[in-house]
């Protein structure tokens, strides 16, 4: 950074909502999302929800002219919605796809199908190393009996680590999505105080947008009014993030949110509001440690807390494995029990009238059915529980880590 | 590293084949293998296939004392089966779990059930981070046909891309596993290339062990001696990799590998052979930058390679997927037309006699059964799908960043 001592970066974040057949207006809006970001001319652009490759080509098209490199990243069956463009050579990309993502039977809430996960593209310009991730966390459908509560923390949890671990090749991380959690909620604490990130909209110099930041909110036509009741302002749970690795240090001077509509526009990009941030960066004198975000004795809090709720979820997962799984053996018995007396009946054995053939047929269908079923959610919830276990045992240590460390 | 210029780190790697009721004398063979370790005091253990966690907490009460520190990786339905011990403090750890791994129908293989990751650790001793991870890929059951290869690279590419991205915070770099890869084979070489590790075995000053290195070796009592016929000496596919990072150099003064039997005992540890690794460390004067591990115009070629399998694979992905999906599609059709003829029967407009009820509710038991089935592994086939053109895509950029850098 020779001559030029600070770099300004400009980036933008949305959680586009651009579900096939599902969101409305959805090819309007991702032309007007194409139009705004060609105008703007952004460093670094990070989408959700981009469920469609057919949408991520057009918006390429669209912006190669702007943004000549661009990454979508592919996962799950629906595909992960996530894509960065950017004005700078993309060198390498990394997908983590978390582990635990909500149950595949819940069809109402399609979470499980998507893939969720966190995408790293490793970009260089104006002589530093980015590290933009691009992501998105399992949805809250309930706030008060929030079920997702301990598979979003093993994500959040998932997300920490992954950012510990691949940061150390850039200046600056950056991380922006649709995180699914309140700023106070336990889940971004834990983000924030395990990896250190900042939290653009709390260091902005300047703000211009929606009150308390938000990013839904009900004057958004799109938004689902009832949803946002207890939330008269609304709710922020879409950030970017920063922090700056090794000789730097970065200042957020503006932070914008788009208010309902779109500037300029009579609708809204989205359902969520786009974040955009004005970054700077400075080369500084010495090199900086990489700390932890928060004091360790209240990071040793969170984690506790964080920790507690991956335990709730645990209990919770070991019952439903034994509930499947004694499902799964009570449907083998009754199988086994049919086919002795099916055998019985063709020996000749059975005394007086045999069953009737339709019901007998039926139920062992329905037997069979209820077999496969309950093996298959036996399975998955085994593979929960793992996850949970494991992730607990990784609190556990970082808790010990962090104690000792006091 | 003042006062002590060269580290010396003593490396043990092993894939125990210990599957509980299947392994034979597997308890016997995990004390032998405990009594091993505590015997011969190596710096850092990396196991594979410990799939019983009952045999990963008799290991770590057994080598608590000279081995202080360990961690067991959890995921997939059976588990990761990777354990490491250590004699240093392991700071902190990362799974990453494979996004493809087989198939859930293969139950005679039954990989997919196993959650096959590469699990690293960050820990600390003799003034040095080191970043060893266990691994293990899909297995190779066919080389004449090999079914698994695109999957296997899929594994290998992802393995290069996680020690890429999450390098960078230590001095020394190590890989041990079960790669399930010949010496000569795509994989390998895209995994030494990309990452720029080297082969312990090809570098190493003395060796002492089985010819040719070989881990897989037909007088081992427990191989299946049908399947080496083609390989009089046998086969290597467990290795141990490393790099420095920063101003290390790191060089391997001794490889060993048990040969059949366990040293001094009269049964092997298992049906693999063990690897043994004496590295030495030193501090350089001045830092190393981090190269590519092959000469690019070759590297190049071997990603085109791998490239062009994993095409394959892709292929084949895609038919699978377009099959299932037509079945499915089939079913649901069977199913309409008996609806509408149930409908039909019910409203008496059915001319002559009905459909006798047994058939008429079996087929329709078929028909449901099939729908789901052919649905689910349409799903799976379609993330398949989405994972292989995501690896193709990212080997695509990585051709074009080697080609530009030429």
């Amino acid at each position: 950074m020779e001559g030029d001592p600070t770099l300004c970066l400009r980036v933008f974040d949305l959680n586009c909502w651009a579900i096939r057949y599902l969101s409305k207006r959805r090819q309007e809006r991702v032309r007007l999302i194409g139009d705004t970001l060609r105008q703007e001319g952004f460093d670094l652009v990070l989408l959700q929800e981009v469920w469609s490759e057919r949408d991520y080509s057009d918006l390429k098209a669209k912006l190669g002219g702007c943004y000549p490199f661009s990454h979508y990243f592919r996962s799950g069956v629906i595909g992960s919605g996530l894509c960065v463009f950017s004005r700078f050579p993309i060198l390498d990309t990394l997908l983590y796809q978390y582990s635990l993502n909500g149950y595949p039977y819940m069809l109402q809430h399609g979470d499980w199908f998507c893939g969720k996960s966190v995408g790293l593209v490793l970009a260089w310009g104006g002589h530093n190393h980015f590290a933009p991730r691009s992501c998105q966390l399992h949805a809250e459908y309930c706030r008060e009996k929030d079920a997702y509560l301990p598979h979003r923390l093993v994500q959040a949890w998932e997300l920490a680590q992954f950012i510990r671990h691949t940061s150390k090749a850039a200046d600056v991380v950056l991380l922006g999505g649709d995180l699914n959690m309140h700023p106070e909620d336990v889940g971004i604490r834990l983000l924030r105080g395990w990896t250190g990130l900042r939290d653009a909209f709390a260091e902005a110099t300047r703000f211009e947008g929606c009150e308390d930041g938000c990013t839904l909110v009900p004057n958004n036509c799109f938004t689902v009014k009832t949803e946002l009741l207890p939330f008269p302002l609304g709710i922020r749970i879409d950030y970017i993030l920063y922090k700056a690795i090794s000789s730097f240090t970065v200042k957020c001077e503006e932070l914008k949110t788009t208010t309902g509509t779109a500037p300029g526009m009579d609708i809204p990009f989205s359902d969520h509001e786009a974040v955009m941030a004005t970054l700077h960066i400075r080369r500084q004198g010495q090199a900086v440690g990489d700390n932890l975000g928060t004091a360790e004795p209240t990071l040793a809090d969170v984690v506790t807390e964080a920790r507690t709720e991956v335990g709730v979820g645990l209990r919770a997962a070991q019952r439903q494995r034994y509930s499947t799984g004694r499902m799964a053996v009570l449907a083998l018995l009754l199988l086994l029990l049919q086919a002795v007396a099916a055998l019985g009946a063709l020996a000749g054995l059975a005394a007086g009238q045999p069953f009737p053939k339709l019901s007998f047929s039926l139920l062992a269908f329905l037997a069979i059915g209820i077999l496969l079923l309950a093996t298959g959610l036996h399975l998955f919830h085994t593979m929960e529980v793992k996850m949970l276990q494991g992730t607990e045992e990784q609190m556990r240590m970082a808790l010990r880590a962090l104690q000792e460390h006091l």
